[in-house]
């Protein structure tokens, strides 16, 4: 509690449900980044719903309202050629290093107001704390805010990040959107530069001994805090995840006229199939398996469906147990097949890999929390996030807050202001203690 | 066997597998019912596949040449308001009644050759076989070819036998097809004529006791004869049915953040309801249950489902026992539901009762199936058909003959020459015996 001198927990104004009091400065910040988060929300492509997508003119008055915020707490900003807002808060010299902080500021098509915006403003609270006390740590930090990581606009995912490592694919620049604008010209149009892009230049000049890591504050996506009555958790995982198209064909037939003994009925085992998904999450700790997908043909109220589509999708932090269970999956599959007289189809048509947080960062999170009097806890990140870019250059880390209902990518999305607090505080906590360890390595 | 003096069933010349030996001359009759029924499949309104709906060109095509055919059997044929073709072939005057036979020669789209054609043409077959013998039964034979039964192009169903009772439903004059003509104005280009249908004469003059009853020979159009090995077998019911719609909701999610327990998946809920429906059928004989279509939103492979819709199609014999089993579905539905904190909603939008067909009809058949050396075998139609209409005015059956795989309403629909001298034998016998027992109530 060293860093918060007058402010004991015990004595503070602020509780939220399962979380520590905390001060009434941590509360105002707080207050602060919902209105801004509000204010933001306000500024859209749209006029009656929120979607900001990447290098549009929306995009890019959120991007200089917050440039002036940042400014206004000491912070130097520019925009790099993909069209990220950076701002850097130098340090005092003792640590050559940058703390790299951050979200994005794009959003889906009709989103909620803080998925990406809490995690920029957030990581603008404790820069703006730090400035009102005069205060610097050895070490820079760089609060980043990202063009583009939900992709609407192009179907990239991570397109900010990657711009960062100079990792762009290139065929990505001449992609056009629904309007047919190629991603090349949208740019140029919203004052970034796709030539250094093209050239793969990183805009983040650094290599892996330059900085101290990446740490993002984001709304869960999911209900898990939420059940366990937890303000916040630290990300272990940003779990990988598999995709696969599975298809039972029987034989279609008349529904009055084929008594069961003679039916192959496609349908029927693509829900025996679904049923498999759903058990296999009980048996695997941590596994999530869902069916989101599914047609029937020729789709008549009055006929035996012939064949039966469903799509999969298998997510686990640990890359080996979610092949296993995806593996266990298929050959349930091929059971129900073969005990139906029906033919099966499998066909894996994405795989993307678990990106596992750094136990250093992960360590100084749960310093940060139990600092604060919570009891630390540890949750897989579901949906990807721009670490799994950046994990690449730096040792990456995720703060998740408590969302209502566990709703996003919805106008619906909710956040409480004293969760907002909470995780203010922990944030805040995490970055003065971020010299304390060098590496990975030490923390073994 | 006495009405074929010259032909044993032993000295015969045609056998189908789990048939009685033929004569020759039933063989060849045969042969020229099935190269009617490739004739009658060559007159299409499309040129690749066969499609003739009710009241085209390609219908009064099919009807003036089966016309010419009757007449050609010393039959007199005309034409009613509904475009159906009645060919009527006198009995001797011993017995004023008359006895029905038939089926429709509309079709489905892209249909096969046999589904109605097979029906008229046998009926034709039996009256040649008297005419070219010179015989006359104490009663009338009419043969009636249907203009409607499948009703494609105006949504109606038995629009041909309800004609006959003069029971058509006023408002289907006023439907428009795909091409905007109402049905009015294509019975009057048709040769047909709207004004005794508006006013609901039927095109039938008799009452229940001018008739000897309606039987249909017809093609199974499912695998129920084939499984057993049988080439015929006998209608005991056309079945009832009921249609349902089935929705769950539950509660939509991201695939990746929402951990098993706290998942309220409506797509698991609705696989659990189809294989529910499938074990019905197992528990209730006799029943078939059907789920044809499905529907998951927001059907994104990365969302779990919030909402799940299914149809239900619930067939039986018996009234009672298909209420039943719809009831006892219901329940498990609602039991589902309750389990997995989904909501459901059940809307049932059609039941249709079960026409049993008659006894003494049934035993005529059955006596003339033992007469040819085959084991009478009963099974349900599930499909409905004329019959359906025509037991409000007179006692029905219907004989079944065995089609391959139970395929129908499709190109691939196929019967077997063999089959269709058994269905011709068994219907020339069930004829010549109908004069026999006058009433159901003399059969109890």
């Amino acid at each position: 509690m060293a860093e918060y001198p007058d402010e004991s927990p015990l004595g503070g104004t602020t509780a939220t449900p399962g979380g520590p009091a905390l001060s009434s400065a941590i509360a105002t910040r707080a207050a602060t980044i919902m209105a801004r988060c509000d204010e933001l929300g306000a500024i859209s492509e749209e006029p009656s719903r929120l979607t900001r997508r990447f290098a549009t003119p929306a995009l890019r008055r959120a991007m200089e309202l917050v440039a002036g915020w940042c400014r206004a707490a000491g912070m130097t900003t520019w925009f790099d050629a993909a069209g990220n807002l950076r701002a850097r808060y130098e340090g005092d010299g003792g640590d050559r290093r940058t703390l790299l902080l951050g979200s994005h500021l794009d959003s889906v098509r009709d989103a909620g107001k803080y998925d990406g915006p809490l995690g920029v403003l957030t990581a603008l609270g404790v820069v703006e704390e730090l400035y009102a006390r005069g205060e610097r740590l050895p070490y820079a930090i760089e609060v980043l805010a990202f063009a583009d990581e939900e992709g609407l606009r192009y179907q990239t995912s991570y397109l900010g990040s990657l711009a960062l490592l100079g990792e762009v694919p290139l065929e990505w620049l001449d992609r056009a959107d629904e309007d047919g604008i190629t991603m090349r010209a949208a740019l140029v149009a919203h004052g970034g530069d796709p030539t250094p892009i093209a050239a793969r230049i990183p805009s983040l000049p650094w290599g892996r001994d330059d900085l101290l890591g990446y740490c993002e504050v984001h709304i869960e996506q999911g209900p898990v805090l939420e059940a366990a009555n937890a303000p916040v958790g630290i990300v272990g995982a940003i779990q990988g995840g598999s995709r696969s198209r599975v298809a039972f064909t029987g034989i279609a037939g008349h529904a009055g006229t084929v008594p069961h003994h003679l039916r192959h009925d496609a349908l029927c085992a693509a829900a025996e199939f679904i049923l498999a998904v759903e058990a296999a999450m009980r048996e695997t700790p941590g596994l999530v398996a869902t069916v989101g997908q599914i047609a029937a043909q020729p789709g008549a109220i009055n006929v035996i469906p012939g064949h039966a589509a469903v799509s999969l999708d298998v997510r686990h932090p640990d890359d080996a147990t979610r092949a296993a269970a995806a593996r266990a999956l298929r050959e349930h599959a091929e059971r129900i097949a073969t005990a139906r007289s029906v033919s099966l189809a499998w066909r894996d048509h994405y795989e993307l890999p678990a990106i596992a947080c750094s136990p250093r960062l992960i360590a100084l999170l749960e310093a940060a929390m139990t600092a604060h009097g919570l009891t630390p806890r540890s949750l897989p990140s579901g949906a990807g996030h721009d670490p799994v870019a950046l994990a690449r250059r730096t040792d990456v880390a995720m703060l998740f807050v408590r969302c209502k209902g566990g709703i996003s990518h919805n106008p619906a999305e909710s956040v409480a202001v004293g969760d907002v607090a909470v995780a203010l505080a922990v944030l805040s906590e995490f970055v003065r203690r971020c010299g304390e360890v060098s590496s990975d390595a030490s923390v073994a």
